[in-house]
This record gives structure tokens, sequence and C-alpha cells, in this order.
């Protein structure tokens, strides 16, 4: 198939999907038929040809509004796309619209459900991008994360999760929530997708993708320091994980607990820079700001500049230690969330598994292929070091290929 | 005087000078009367309320148009105010307008012209932010800079300019340029307003400024690896800036030969970094932009994905490095820029003197009160480590008592 012929038979197929399923996933912000088939009609050729994207509603785009999860942004047009969303388009990707973020990527949640039980959370903030794309209707999910935003919603909706090196695709056009973290990255249902998207997103050209699956010869496997906090179907996911990786590759325990407090560094700041960040919010709509968001701007702003400092210090130490990890495994196999994903009155889930390495601006992928007690997804996490992007997406294809088939949403038909 | 009337009788003073001074200086890209007394009007009481803020037109602000100074942008509305800008207005500042800055904060210069002499260039990119401070039509001048932008206008307008810790101030609403560079500052005609802004600029909420002068101990006198392209306004600076401080703490020289890469590896990592920043503006509107920007993302679309990444690994060893430098300098001493402004149509000047402190991510003060041979201000910076912004402006404070007042503009009635 061509790359002329790829583009509209992309949007064709996309649009049927989003037909049989948005009304009960409600994944979109935004979403128009006539700008997705005018699109595919003059798609430039490349290397995404024939795959189409969600946009996580915290990236601008051109043509849809894009909202910030907030009733203050409520139909505002950037006029611009954010690069990234460039980039992935001049790489002959259409964009399938704009997905369901909660307010500012922090905790009130979308109307988006789980696709495997409508009464769950799809996992927050990348809601409505892990939706999407967990049923078909988008095949790169445009996600972020702050704290546990990419990584949560993969495991809760059975994907694919890469949340690269801090820094490595371009932030412009993205709004920010605390700069010392925010980090973009994709959501694919699988990890050929992701290392597609990788090459594009990447720098200012199209690369080649790291394709190539790749045997690490060490593995540590961190139960961390909140093993507690696990619940049954991660704890289940991490031991058959384990098993199926020690049949090819050294795996040995690591004791996090030189890295206990990251937790609480990541917290602090996170705190500080969105009481920064959301400055003119805070100031100028605070009675359209919900309750989570108007906390977490109040408990920033009680957080001294000192401790806000120290933190930042303790943070780079971590880094420094990290590294160190590095030169003993390859990659790092870690919990992606608590457990199956949790009933929506409860909130969007719980950070507490990623935050440690979200401050320590690691590469991580989320891999699906379990389930818990429900029969919900449950994935795990592998971990690379900072800047060894490539070869983490070499050894997270190797992994795939041992670990279980995701689960598909039920209501059948799904890619 | 109480704060209440310190903002309106702010507005008057500035609304008077701006009447006198910008026809002929042009310092503003949008700037209405009515929308500052209103303003002054129902401003908050803050640490600084009497003082005028100049916007440069590459941050968000709610009121005016945010035109980055590209026509792609013309007439554009961001809604919102930039996280500095609403902190500052939070802080009782009030908004005297935006000011121009070169297209994206690159090469390609507005119409403002250097308030010393009307043929030569103010020094981009912070262009207008600069050129009002030096008139009196602003305090305080929001800047930035990638390269050279904030430190190469304060030597050309004889003002003070304030380049924090890289991280320091929040970028939120910020148009980026290159992200590993982006950096928020100011340009104030003293330091202890640079301190004061800084009070506020640095937190979710204003702490206590800086002011107190600090003699350092140990000053490292930097001539750099470029000090043959230094001219003789420049020399003289040093010179005489070496002789002042000498007479009140140790001075000597600092090889930075070790560091002389600096200026490539800037170069490399920026135009990467732009090439990936401004993806939409050269897909979607290439005809609008500049032949200075487009060969910019041009020269960025050619580096490698391996030169840019081993540049960020060598700009990370050099960080070290410098690092080391103040366990034996409270401050460095260097250049601030080749000589005195050049002919506006020769560009906006070389910013050979800041590249490598930028890559650095060193706070550097650039202090006013010298001239070259033709009457025209020239600077000298003062550098001091990373997140040691607090000290930095200390002894900024004390070198600024011991240097010749600054001079000012012709055609008289200066503040």
């Amino acid at each position: 198939m061509t790359a002329k012929a790829a583009a509209p038979r992309c949007a064709e197929r996309v649009l049927a999907r989003i037909a049989a399923r948005e009304a009960r996933i409600r994944a979109f912000s935004a979403h128009d038929p006539a700008l997705l088939r005018r699109e595919a009609a003059c798609a430039p050729a490349g290397p995404l040809a024939g795959l189409a994207i969600g946009v996580k509603d915290i990236i601008a785009t051109e043509d849809y509004p894009t909202g910030y999860g907030s009733p203050i942004y409520d139909g505002f047009h950037t006029g611009a796309d954010a690069a990234c969303v460039a980039l992935l388009r001049a790489g002959g990707a259409l964009c399938a619209g704009k997905t369901v973020t909660t307010e500012f990527a922090f905790f009130r949640a979308g109307p988006t459900v789980n696709p495997f039980d409508a009464a769950r959370t799809p996992g927050g903030s990348s809601s409505g991008s892990a939706a999407a794309v967990a049923t078909g209707m988008a095949d790169i999910g445009l996600a972020s994360q702050t704290a546990a935003s990419l990584t949560r919603p993969a495991s809760y909706c059975g994907i694919v999760g890469f949340k690269p090196s801090y820094g490595r695709y371009a932030l412009a056009g993205v709004k920010a929530l605390a700069p010392s973290f925010d980090t973009l990255g994709t959501l694919t249902r699988d990890v050929a997708t992701a290392a597609r998207a990788d090459a594009v997103l990447k720098g200012p050209l199209p690369g080649a993708p790291a394709t190539t699956p790749r045997a690490p010869a060490r593995i540590g496997l961190c139960h961390t320091p909140w093993w507690n906090e696990a619940e049954g179907g991660t704890r289940r996911a991490m031991s058959r994980a384990t098993a199926l990786l020690a049949a090819h590759a050294a795996i040995e325990p690591v004791d996090l607990a030189p890295f206990a407090t990251g937790c609480d560094l990541h917290a602090t700041i996170m705190g500080y820079e969105a009481a920064q960040a959301l400055a003119w919010e805070y100031r100028a709509r605070r009675a359209l700001l919900s309750p989570q968001i108007a906390g977490l701007i109040e408990s920033g702003q009680r957080i001294g500049d000192d401790t806000y400092r120290a933190a930042l210090v303790a943070a780079r130490a971590l880094r420094a230690r990290a590294a160190d990890l590095f030169g003993r495994y390859d990659v790092l196999l870690a919990p992606a969330a608590p457990g199956e994903a949790p009933l929506a009155d409860t909130g969007t889930g719980s950070p507490r598994f990623s935050r440690l390495w979200t401050l320590l601006r690691l590469p991580t992928v989320t891999l699906p292929g379990f389930a818990g007690p429900s029969g919900l997804p449950v994935g795990v996490q592998l971990l690379g070091p900072r800047d060894g992007d490539e070869r983490l997406l070499g050894h997270a294809a190797w992994a795939e290929a041992l670990f279980p088939a995701r689960g598909t949403p039920p209501h059948g038909d799904y890619p």
C-alpha cells in the first residue's frame, strides 16, 4: 500500500472505531471526522504513514481547541501545533483528535471510562490517550508524566507506555505543571510502534527506530520500598514477569532503601513548581479551579524556599546514585501501579509506584500482559539508565515477546 | 506613600516617560495607556508596588497580544499571563506593555533603537525591555537568554542584567527556543531592583530580597579563550573593573582553556533544539520565517542525533568542571560583550561572550559603569556558582557600589 493510500485507509479505520466505541469510552475532548478526512487527503509520506495519533489535551493543536482539562480554557485555540504534534504530522501521522486529560494533568478526572470496566478509572492524567489506544481509536497516544500520568493509565488500560528520559521530546506547546519532571511520552499497543514514534519525536528530523529486540544480561528486580502497598494483582504480575525473564537472563533483587526518600522529594518539588507554573490561573481564575488543583497550589505555596532547594539538591544526589545502579544492571523491573484500576469514584489511582522514577528522570517502558483478581489489566515497568532510551526500547521489545499477549477490552473486534 | 497611591503615581510616571521617548526608542510592541491606568487603579499591595514591568514579547500576557517577534503570531492572544507576569502582578507591579523581541528571540531585529545612539542596536533579543528600562519607560524588563539575549542588551544599554541560574524562574507561558538553555531573567537600573524582582519571581510567594552588599574574598578574572575578539571598550572596561575590585578583594586570572569547546557545544545544542521547538512554524508557516531563523532551523536539522547527544554529555562534563572553579573563587569577572553596541545594520551583536556561561547554566549579573571609545556603554559580568543566586546578587551589589555610576542616555531627564 502506498503512503498516499495509507492515510485515507487509516482515517476510515479510526473513524469506524470511534463511531463504534467513543459514545461509551469518551476518550476524546475534541474530534471532527471532517478534519481527519481532510488531513488524510493531503498527509505527507513518512515513517508514520497509516498511523493515527490522539493528542492529550494539555498539548497545543492548530486545528482543535486546547482546553487543559479546565473550564478556564474552554474553547481556547492556540492557533499552532505543539512541536511534538508538528513532528508527528510531518512524519505522516494523522491526528484523530484531542484526548481527555485530568485538569492541568493533575487529579480531577474527566469523563473517560476504563475500556475494560466502565466503573473503573482509565488512570490519570493521560486518560483519554490511554483509552483511545486500548480501543483502537488511535494508534499513538501522546501522553505526559509529571508523577505517574503515563505509566499508570498504560497499566490500567493494558497497553504499552513509553516515558523517555527527561528532556528527550520537546515540550514546546505543552502546558507546564512541574518543569523539573514534566516529560512527554507515548502510549501504544506494542513496543515497535513506540519505537517508530520515538524515531520521529526525538529530533528535528526522523531517525532510525530502535526496533531490534535485545536481551539484557542482568536485570535488577525492584520491589521498591512501597511493596507493602502492592495489591495481589501487582504481586502476581511481578512474580510471573520475574519467572518469565529469569528463564533468559540473570535477575536479582535490588535494595532501593537508599531511594526511600524519593517519593517525598518528588511531592515537595512538584507542589512548589506547580504553584509557580499555575500562578496566573490561581491569581486570576481561582473560582474555576477544582479543590484538588487549588489544594496542590496552596500546599505548594506553603513549601519554604529552603525546603524546595534542599529537595532539588537531594534529588540530584539520588540521580547520581541511580546512575551507579546501571553499572550493575542493564534494566530494572518494577511495579507499574499498586494493582488493577480502582473504581472511578475513588479517583485516578495512586502515583506511588512512579514518583521515584520520575524524580530520577529515567526512561521507562510499561508492558501489559498480566491481569488482576477481577481480570483487569496490570502492567509492569522496565527502566533503563538516563539517555539509554534506544537500548531500553530494545530490551522492552525482547521482554514483550516473552510476556503473555495483552488483553483486549470486552465488546470484541479490537485491533 | 501607601501602596494604593504608589500604583497610579507609577503609572503616570511611566506614561509621561513613554510619551516623551517611545516615538524615538520604539521599545514597545504593544502599549495601552488605558490598560495601564486601569491596572493601576486596582493593583494589589505588594513588595513591587510602584514599579512597572516591560514584558518581552515572547512572554504571554492576558491583556496584550503576544507576537513572538514573528508575523506568524501577529495579533495573537494567549488569553493568560505567563507565570512570571502573574507573579510580578500579584507582587504589585504594573505592566507597562509588551516589549520588542527579535523574531523568536533569535537574530532578526525589531524596530527598537539603542537609547544612546539611534544608529546602533540595543542588542538582541531582549531589545525592547533593555531600551525601555534604560530610558525609564519601565523599571523591570522581563528578558530571556538562550545564548546572549539578556547580557548583551544590558551591556549595550548601560543597565543591570540578571540572568539567574537555569531553572530559577518558571518558564510557563514563555515561547521555547532551546530548552537546554532558555532562562528567564530581568533588566533593571540597579542591583537592588533585580533583587526585589528576584524575591517575587523565584517562588510561588514572595520571599525576602537578597539586598545586602557582600564582599567576595576571591575573584577569578576570566579574559576567556575569546579575548582576541574583545574590542578596546571591553578591554578597558575589564581593566578598570579589575583595578576597582582589586583594591578590596583578591583577584587572579583563571585559565578557561579547558572550557574552550563551550561555544561550539552551545551552538550545536541550540541549533538542534531550536529545530525541534520551532517544528510547527517551519512545517506550517515557512514562508513567514526570516532567512535567519529558517537558517538556524535548517542547520539544526543537519546536526546528527549522535552529535547532539555527545554535545549534551560534554556540556554536563563542563558543568561539573565549572562547579570546581567555585571551590577557589566566590565570583568570576568576565566580559559581557565584545565592545560597544555595533551599528544596527550589522545585526544585534555577537553572542560570543555569553555562550559558555549559558551552556554552564551559571547565574550572571551584568553591571554598567564603563564606556567605549564612542562614549557608549560597556558592561562587565559577574558570575556565581549554579544556584548561588542570592550570594551573587549580594556580590553584585557590592561591586556596583565600587564601579562608576551608569551613564544615562542623551536627551536628558532620565531616572
